[in-house]
């Protein structure tokens, strides 16, 4: 039984799993950015050309004061809205609150979406070859924070032409950049809304960011990130599949695991053994569509990112960090949040003396809440950006 | 940086690991059970011997009268109180609950531990050998569960001549067995203490154990179960260090982390990469511990045997069975444990018609609470064998 499980299992992923960018860019466009000086970076490596892959929706008005920046999650990507295209098998991440008349209005709004620096969807990352090569980075990436993040998108704010973001959205990750955005160029943002992010990263966001990278890292096909063309080329999908399984329970509650799945079987299961519950067979289909469309390398270098996180690094005291923001801030929390706990979205809308709204999400299913409650969230916005 | 990282990691864990039991016995006692007729498992598999590992403290009275069970929890063993000694590197688990004077007063009860069955410290388990061999068990070692646990309690109960318990005790996974035997054998028990436990273990809580089970069976050097002399013989230490951090997550509370390490860095660590976070070393020392005592054979056996816990299977509604028990039951729950949280208590506590007291234990740690927080908990069992 147990062998059998183990190499099903094992099998089983690496029959369906195919990670990175597809060769098609559906409704993305691409910008080469940092191709005369390189990309210096904070924790010391430098990047020479740093592609972007990004999304627009809506026109940039003459003034170009319509600008709104959406940033997403860490597996997110440009592709907040529009339909399942080449490229990108499902709609966008955002598509109900991105559209004509949504809270997010393209007709009103002109709307970039960029894939963040570390990705896996056609910005540059540790998939990407090395300039000058067909060789992909892999372990030669190097490591990226919040910030060196942050500084790509400013660069990219001046390659699409925009002197100032009207407003800059962001959930989860893409909340920490939103954050830093403001904090490293407050004459470029008017308001900021952030959801379900924190100034940052806790203890327990590190211990569970740290216990998915060692599952990756330690999975024998990762080898040591250079597995591109290594083995069956795969990669560490095993290591990938756990974090991820690991990282949905994060992501939900124990409310919405126990009225949904509870003890159910999966069909055709029994209560012996493991893989017979039906709340696995959840995070199992969550692993296995994840190693379809994400890097492992990627997994690692963006959790590493969050893992830094901390608006106080370098310059003060958190709280004096906070404090000194100036832009316009649009605060959102979800009650039921394990991995970003309110206490932190509290901390944020008291620390920025220009806090306009601080809004809690009131929801059962946890952090994933700002992508589900599209009404709370498209309420949230709208008054937001009003 | 990654290489280095995960190869250092690798080697550290595998120099310091040594699992399983010591050949010195210590306070233990032995007895083989099981050798006439084998022991016929739920699931259907059988066992012929089993041999189980215990320890007692105080005397059987002429009535037998005074006899209390304690039942320890996943990675427990029979060491429940006593100093540091052979083959327990540390004082026993509840050492300021059992002894003179003590709540459970070894001068006035005669107290039982016996080791689990399936688990690593004397008590056959998967890393026992094959009656008649010289092979361990390893895969061959058939799925157990609760209920046959009992079966086992009951048959060492028969054994040292006690034909009635006054008390069983146990938290967590003992809570369960506890439970089960309360409804298995109603007549041997006069009073059950249940510690942070449940009637039957939550899609939640499933999801966690199942992914620790991962962990360690995706673990190139775990060999289906057959690494006892296999490879370098160690078996699949890293995949059990990640289970472990996991299950240390789950067993504290995010505000002790927070207030305990929040981002702080361990000794000559900085803030780029993993591996340098305060809160990664304590959970690689945790990691690192348990590799140095407990078989990872026995950890899947134990996390399988508690994810099919459910009193009411085969039986009838979990709301009748718990009903239908005439045990006078006694239950404690921690505000503050998310793995085991207090609605699963509360449940108990309502459902079983014979409670008697239902308290809940305040604190920051945890389900780990139950271990740490000697005053409440003695106070619990205090008031519950008066």
């Amino acid at each position: 039984m147990t062998r059998q499980e183990s190499e099903q299992g094992r099998r089983r992923v690496l029959e369906r799993a195919v990670y990175g960018p597809s060769s098609s860019p559906g409704n993305r466009k691409f910008v080469e950015l940092f191709n005369s000086s390189p990309l210096r970076l904070e924790m010391g490596g430098s990047l020479s050309s740093v592609v972007v892959a990004y999304e627009t929706w809506g026109s940039l008005n003459s003034d170009g004061s319509n600008a709104v920046l959406v940033l997403h999650a860490l597996t997110g990507d440009s592709h907040a809205a529009g339909p399942a295209e080449s490229g990108h098998p499902t709609p966008g991440w955002w598509n109900h609150q991105i559209g004509p008349g949504k809270a997010i209005d393209t007709d009103k709004y002109f709307v970039v979406c960029p894939n963040v620096l570390g990705g896996c969807q056609g910005t540059t990352g540790p998939s990407s070859n090395i300039p000058g090569t067909s060789r992909a980075y892999g372990s030669q990436f190097p490591e990226i924070t919040i910030r060196d993040q942050v500084v790509v998108d400013l660069e990219l704010s001046k390659a699409l032409g925009i002197g100032r973001w009207t407003g800059i959205v962001g959930g989860s990750m893409g909340g920490m950049r939103a954050l830093e955005m403001a904090i490293m160029a407050p004459k470029l943002v008017d308001r900021m809304l952030i959801l379900a992010a924190t100034a940052a990263a806790s203890a327990e966001q590190i211990a569970l960011c740290s216990i998915q990278i060692e599952t990756i890292m330690s999975d024998p096909l990762f080898f040591e990130g250079d597995y591109y063309g290594h083995g069956d080329g795969l990669g560490p999908v095993v290591g990938m599949a756990i974090a991820r399984k690991l990282a949905m329970y994060s992501y939900r509650s124990e409310l919405e695991f126990q009225s949904r799945f509870g003890r159910k079987l999966q069909s055709g299961g029994d209560a012996n053994g493991i893989g017979n519950f039906a709340i696995e067979s959840y995070l199992e289909n969550h692993a296995v569509k994840l190693n379809e469309r994400f890097d492992p390398n990627s997994y690692v270098v963006l959790s590493k990112a969050m893992n830094t996180h901390d608006v106080a690094r370098g310059r003060a005291s958190l709280a004096e960090v906070l404090s000194s923001i100036s832009v316009k801030t649009f605060i959102a929390g979800v009650d039921s949040d394990r991995l970003y706990p309110l206490w932190q979205q509290n901390q944020l809308a008291e620390l920025i003396p220009t806090t306009e709204l601080f809004t809690i999400i009131h929801s059962d299913f946890g952090h994933d809440a700002f992508l589900i409650e599209a009404d709370q969230v498209a309420k949230f916005i709208s008054r937001a950006l009003a």
